[in-house]
C-alpha cells in the first residue's frame, strides 16, 4: 500500500519541498537530519496503516504532536524517518462523570482539556508550562508543572492509553479500574517512554471535581537556603500546598522588567509562590495562617495575596521563559533531586557561574525537587557558548548524580539528555531499559536513537 | 559454590525432611509440588550468590515473605523450586525526615511499619487486610487494602526499590527524586510483578505526616443499589475519604454473630462505613455534615460514629473473614470493575448464587470499585463444591470482563487467577508481558508458571 491511498487528502501528506522545517525541530533542537515524509494521521486505523507501511519500507517512526518538546525528542535524526503528526487527532470524545473520565485524542492541546473539564466542575491537575503541548506528548514525557507538589504529574492521571505497538497492533493498556494486580503494569511503562515504544493514538484521564476556592503567599527569604528550608517546613508540617514555587530575584527580575509590573514583595534574594485550594475557605485560610506562622521566623516578608495580587504574582511567574527569550538565548534545564538537596544543587549552579562563565538563573518546582536552571548565552560568541556550556553541563549534571538526582525531571531525556542519562544511571539499568525497548520494539523502528 | 558455603548456618537452611510443609502453601494453596530446599537470607549479597547457585544449578526461584498470599504466587508447581525466604530480612533500616523516606528491608511485617511510623508522627497509608504480611509482598503484590480511595495502592508509596534480577545482578529501581522523566519506568514495571522479573531486597517507602483527627460515619441502605449510588455521590462531590467500605447485612452479621456484638445500625440492605481525616477538625466535621446531607434522601438511616462506636465498627468489618471461618470453608476473590458497575457486579453474585447452589456474600472497598465476593461452601461435599466453583468462577470472571472489570484489585494474579486472566485480557496484552517477562527473565527461572 503506498502512503497516498492510506493518507487520501494531499493535504496531510507532505513530502519533499513540501515539508517545512518545523518538522526538522523542536523548541530547542534543529536542522539534524532530514525527514523522509510526513503523514497527518486522523484516526487511529491510519496509524495502523502507517506503522505496516514503514515495515515493509523500513522506514523509522517518530510520532510528533504539538512540537512544543525540549529535548529533542520529536526531531528527526537519521534522515530516515517518517514522521507520524498525530496533531489532527484532536477531538475530545467524552468526559464519563460517573467514572470520573476524559477520553481524549491525542492531539488535544492542553489548554483545551483544561478549559473543557473545568467549564463542567471538573480538574485535571497536570499543568506543564506549555499550554499549547498535546496531551500525547504530555503522557510520552510523563509531563510536570506546578502542580505536581499536590497532585502529580502526567502519569497519575492516565487511566488508560491506546497505543499502536512497533508490530502494528493496537492494543488498550490500563483501564477504568481504579485499583489493578492484575499483571505487569505496561501503562506505566509507555507513559514516559517519548515514542520509543508505542504510539498513543487515545487517552483515558481521570479527573477530579473542581476545588472551589484557592489562595497565595508569597514569602521573601534573604537566601536559597532559607527559602528551601521553609519549603521542607511547609511538607513536614502535613500542609499539602496545589503549588510551591520558589525563584531568585535575579530571575522574577527578568519578568518584572519585560512586564512592566514588579512582585509586591520586593526585598529578598529568594522567594517562595504558594496556592493552596481545597473546597472550604476556612480550611484554606488556616492553612495559610500555618505557613505564616511556621515561617515567620524564617521569611523576611510574607504576604496573603489578594485575587489580583495572585494573578499578577502567578503571571510574573509564568512569563520568566517569555521574559528571557527578549533578553538572551539561553538554555533551560529540569533537573531533579530530593527535596532536602535543592539549595545545595542550587548553590552548586552558582559555582558554576563564576567557574565557567555563564551567567544562571534559577527558579522551580521546589516541592519535588526539580529545579529550572537555566544557562544564558548573553553576549558569549557561538563558539564560547558551545564549549563553556558544555563544561558547565558535564560539571552540573555529575553533582545532580552526586545528590542522588536525575536529568529530567519532567521534559524528557530525547537527544538532548541521552549521553547524560547513560553516565548517571546504573548500568545494570539502562541494560534493562534497552532489553525492554528490544523485546517490544527489536527492529528499533519507534523513535531510534531517542531515550535509550 | 554450595548451598551451605552461601547460608552457613544450619537454621537458615532447609533441605529435604527438615523442609516444613509450610513452604508448600500459602493461605488458599497447598501441596501442589514439592520443595528444593529453603534458604532464610538475611541479606542482599546471600540473595545474590543463591541466585548464582540456581543459576549453575538450573533451579528454580521461589522469593517469600510471611506466606500470607491468597493466589497461590509463592506456592512451588514444579518441584525444582529453590525458595528464598525473605523473611529474615526484617530490619527498618530508618527514617529520613527531610525526605520523608522509610527505608526497609523485604520481610519487615507491615504492622511493625505501621507502628514504627505512627509513633514517630508519621503515617503509611496502605493497609491491606493481613498485618502479618510482609512490605515485601505488599510490593510484590501492589496491595490495597481500605485505605486506596484516598491514599492509593502500595504503588503509590514505593519511591525505590533494590532488587535482585535473575542474572544475579543487583540494581536500585527509582530514586528519592519525587519526579521523573528520565527514562523507562521500571521501577513500577516490577511493583506488582509477583516475584517473576526480580527479588526485592530493600525498599524505600514515601511516609505522610499522621493525619491529627479521624470520624467515621455508618450509614445504611435498603439496597446494594442505594448503596453504591451513595458511593458514587460522595465522591463526585469532591469529599475524599479515607475509607469507603461497602458491606451487605448478611456479610456483617458473620462478624456480629462471632463477636456478639452488633453494628449500632441494624436497619437495612447494605452499609457504608466511612472515614475521613485530616488535620482540622472543624473540615472533618463540616465533610461529615456534607455527606450526612448528601445521602439524606437515598440513606434509610445515618450516625456519625463516636470514638467506641468507632472501634467497633470498623472491628467488625475487619473481622468478616475470620468470623467466616469459624462457619465454613470459603473461596475470597478480589475482582475490580469500574466504580459505577458495582451494584451491577454485586447484583450478578447474587444470580450466580440462584444459579451454581453455593451461597455468596459480598463486601469491599466501594470507592475504588474493589469487591470481595466471597463463596462459601457450606454444607456442600467437596466434589460439589469443586464442580459449582469452578463453573460459577467462569460465569463470574466473564461478567467482570464485560463490565470492563479485572481479576484482581489487590491480591494478584499467581496460580489462582493466571487461567482467567488469560481470558479476559487483550492476547496482545497478554504477548506483551511476555515479552517483557522473556527479556529480563530469559531462562524463565523466576516463580515460574505464576502470574504469565
Amino acid at each position: 500500500m503506498s502512503l497516498q491511498t492510506i493518507i487520501n487528502d494531499p493535504e496531510r501528506l507532505l513530502q519533499g519541498d513540501q515539508i517545512s522545517d518545523v518538522y526538522k525541530k523542536d523548541t530547542y533542537v534543529a536542522d539534524v537530519a532530514e525527514v523522509q515524509a510526513v503523514a497527518l494521521a486522523k484516526t487511529t486505523d491510519e496509524v495502523v496503516m502507517l506503522v505496516n507501511y514503514a515495515i515493509e519500507q523500513d522506514l523509522k517512526i517518530i510520532a510528533r504532536g504539538a512540537g512544543t518538546g525540549v529535548a529533542g525528542a520529536q526531531v528527526p535524526i537519521h534522515g530516515d524517518e517518517l514522521i507520524i503528526d498525530v496533531s489532527q487527532m484532536k477531538q475530545i470524545i467524552g468526559l464519563d462523570e460517573a467514572t470520573m473520565t476524559l477520553t481524549v485524542e491525542p492531539g488535544v492541546p492542553l489548554s483545551e482539556i483544561q478549559e473543557y473539564v473545568e467549564s463542567r466542575g471538573y480538574f485535571y491537575p497536570p499543568d506543564p508550562g506549555s499550554k499549547h503541548s498535546t496531551i500525547g506528548g504530555n503522557v510520552a514525557t510523563n509531563a510536570g508543572g506546578m502542580r505536581a507538589v499536590k497532585y502529580g504529574t502526567t502519569r497519575d492521571y492516565v487511566r488508560a492509553i491506546e497505543v499502536v505497538l512497533p508490530t502494528g497492533e493496537t492494543v488498550e493498556l490500563g483501564s477504568l479500574n481504579i485499583k489493578s494486580s492484575s499483571g505487569y503494569d505496561l501503562k506505566n511503562l509507555l507513559i514516559g517512554s517519548e515514542g520509543t515504544l508505542g504510539i498513543i493514538t487515545k487517552i483515558k484521564l481521570k479527573v477530579l471535581p473542581l476545588p472551589k476556592y484557592k489562595k497565595s503567599v508569597l514569602l521573601a527569604f534573604d537566601s536559597v537556603t532559607n527559602a528551601t528550608d521553609g519549603v521542607l517546613t511547609i511538607l513536614a508540617n502535613g500542609i499539602e500546598p496545589t503549588a510551591l514555587e520558589l525563584f531568585e530575584r535575579g530571575t522574577i527580575a527578568y519578568s518584572e522588567k519585560f512586564m512592566k509590573q514588579n512582585l509586591p514583595i520586593q526585598s529578598g534574594d529568594a522567594y517562595i509562590l504558594t496556592t493552596l485550594d481545597g473546597n472550604e475557605m476556612e480550611s484554606i485560610t488556616k492553612s495559610v495562617q500555618a505557613v505564616k506562622q511556621l515561617l515567620q521566623d524564617k521569611a523576611i516578608a510574607t504576604l496573603s495575596l489578594n485575587a489580583e495580587q495572585e494573578k499578577q504574582a502567578w503571571k510574573l511567574r509564568d512569563t520568566i521563559l517569555v521574559a528571557l527569550m527578549e533578553f538572551t538565548e539561553f538554555e533551560m534545564l529540569d533537573e531533579v533531586v530530593p527535596i532536602n538537596r535543592f539549595a545545595e544543587m542550587i548553590g552548586y549552579t552558582k559555582e558554576l557561574e563564576e567557574k565557567h562563565g555563564i551567567r544562571v538563573i534559577n527558579f522551580g518546582h521546589a516541592g519535588d525537587g526539580n529545579i529550572h536552571t537555566v544557562l544564558m548565552k548573553e553576549d558569549l560568541d557561538h563558539a564560547a557558548w558551545l564549549v563553556r556550556r558544555e563544561a558547565f553541563l558535564a560539571d552540573l549534571y555529575k553533582k545532580v548524580a552526586a545528590l542522588g538526582g536525575l536529568p529530567s525531571a519532567e521534559h524528557g531525556i530525547g537527544i538532548v539528555k541521552k549521553a547524560y542519562l547513560e553516565k548517571m544511571i546504573d548500568p545494570v539499568e539502562l541494560d534493562l531499559m534497552r532489553k525492554v525497548k528490544n523485546a517490544i520494539d527489536p527492529d528499533n523502528r519507534l523513535n531510534p536513537g531517542k531515550l535509550v
